[in-house]
């Protein structure tokens, strides 16, 4: 039995902590909303998300992160990349012994723009930790937490750290499978958020299965283009963290980053969405990121984040864009990595 | 414009039939089926496949062939694989100058196994023909037909005659790109079938879409693995041929391999199914020669072939099958190819 501290009371907390109690393990969750933390605590529920589930007695969560990190061996972080760097700020003080950090979150560090290995490191004594894991794959909460078979990558430098995030929570529903390139796999989560968010607005804006079938497949040949720059391998985006959550992310109900898509598409306008939204859609972010870093490359070609650049960052009009997109820019096939 | 003699009165026949016509040449459709003939001619119909949809008086069938390829500049085959040899057999007599034709049936021939190039190179007096052109990429046939903008593939040895059929066809809605890897896009259109089949039964048994997004991946990693094998390369695999293919077909309520797959998922049985089935569903077939042609090698696994073989051919419980599958075959990730 191993002691977590999960850093986070959402979907994917919920979902996470479920799995690693099913596996007999101790967590205790650490957030900031009293409601969310009573709920866990009191009604055995987080309704805020899964409105129909009694969660298992031994899941409960705090407001106080003392107590969250007490004795732990691990450190699990399941909160927006945007929050990432200052609660691990906070949590620094606190972490006495050596634990392994594992990171679940997509994209990238709000002022740095550092990949969430990166800036795990960049913040937390590297003496006290030990290689950090990131668990990251197709793998909606929602499913995760009614134990519906879920494939996943334990992601990490140190294969031998991996192996144990590994048989820390594989069992019969959750499959958990090693993988070492951190840099391919952390770029491929991240830019897929990005393409959803493309094959949102196509959907919104009428287009069929055989256009968004088009478009998933050149947004997966600008994540290989970009990410193999970045350092990533090829193999990695025909795997798990590439092609896999890329088609997860884009084809289920379940995903917020193509959800605002659709919603800007069906509305054929950013600015509402962007105004009013308050739901962590980490594409948004990314695609930003990714924009303003590919400036940097003369010989790479992004049209499709580009496009959802204009459409999310400079008023371009959605329907315009997509058609302009699919009409002159999906031209290269069978195009040499 | 040219003249065009279409090979088949079915959905994509029709919808083909309609880009041409769209692109300003002359098209005969050529079938066996007198009503659908007579609903083509008669009514503008083709009721069979598209209750509400009028073609254009310009769109005529006939049960002729000598009729039908009177004249030709092009040959499109567009008649289950199962039939395409006997059928071209027929043909040969008629053609009298050189004309090019162009492929859009996915799989092999029945008696030999060959794809579809070949079988077509194996009939026809290549003195006749000018290299075969496939026409494959991820395009349902429902939606061509009514203009929702689609992408594919104009895939031959010869890239001039590529060319020249990517001119013919290319329009504002059905976009042609050009690929040289005859074997590898050919293996890729056919082999997704048989993962389309996989990821129904998938959906049929109640698995979600982290499941299905794993079987996808782990079904491309099959595709990849195979077709490389038979000389195709890596990169088209990630485009249109490949990824592309395979996501339509794997989330698209048109796709009858997905919806066969389905039922037998459904009933948690093969035998009823395979009895009754009586359209065109070239995952089956192409399942079983992939089987069998793969025994060659022993070093190459296809886990979801073999399920889905043991499924349709050896009436093991899909059930089970699946479960074992997603279970014990679905380790391995970042693999080399």
């Amino acid at each position: 039995m191993s002691k977590i501290a999960v850093l986070g009371t959402g979907s994917w907390a919920t979902a996470l902590s479920r799995v690693l109690i099913d596996n007999q393990n101790q967590i205790i969750m650490y957030g900031i909303d009293q409601n969310q933390i009573d709920d866990i605590n009191v009604n055995h529920q987080n309704s805020a998300f899964f409105e129909d589930i009694i969660l298992e007695n031994e899941i409960k969560a705090t407001n106080n992160l003392e107590e969250a990190l007490r004795d732990i061996d691990y450190l699990l972080i399941t909160i927006p990349t945007q929050f990432v760097k200052e609660t691990l700020q906070q949590v620094k003080p606190f972490i006495k012994k050596r634990v392994t950090v594992i990171n679940a979150a997509k994209g990238f560090d709000l002022g740095t723009n550092m990949r969430m290995s990166d800036t795990i490191r960049s913040v937390l004594d590297e003496n006290l930790i030990n290689p950090v894991v990131s668990l990251i794959g197709p793998s909606h909460a929602e499913e995760v937490v009614i134990r519906m078979l879920t494939t996943i990558c334990a992601v990490s430098l140190d294969e031998k750290v991996a192996h144990d995030v590994q048989k820390l929570f594989s069992n019969d529903y959750f499959r958990v499978y090693r993988l070492t390139d951190e840099v391919g796999a952390e770029y491929g989560v991240a830019i897929k958020n990005v393409i959803a968010v493309a094959a949102g607005v196509l959907c919104g804006l009428g287009y069929g299965d055989n256009t968004k079938a088009a478009l998933i497949t050149r947004g997966l040949a600008e994540m290989i283009r970009y990410g193999m720059k970045k350092g990533g391998k090829l193999e990695t985006y025909t795997g798990l963290t590439g092609v896999g959550d890329l088609i997860v992310t884009c084809s289920s109900v379940h995903s917020r980053n193509f959800q605002a898509g659709l919603e800007i598409g069906k509305t054929n306008d950013a600015r509402t969405f962007m105004k009013n939204n308050k739901k962590t859609c980490e594409g948004i972010r990314t695609c930003q990121v990714i924009y303003e870093d590919a400036k940097k490359y003369d010989d790479i070609e992004l049209p499709i984040i580009n496009a959802i650049y204009n459409v999310l960052y400079n008023n371009h009009e959605p329907k315009r864009e997509i058609q302009q997109l699919m009409k002159r820019e999906l031209k290269i096939e069978g195009e040499r990595y």
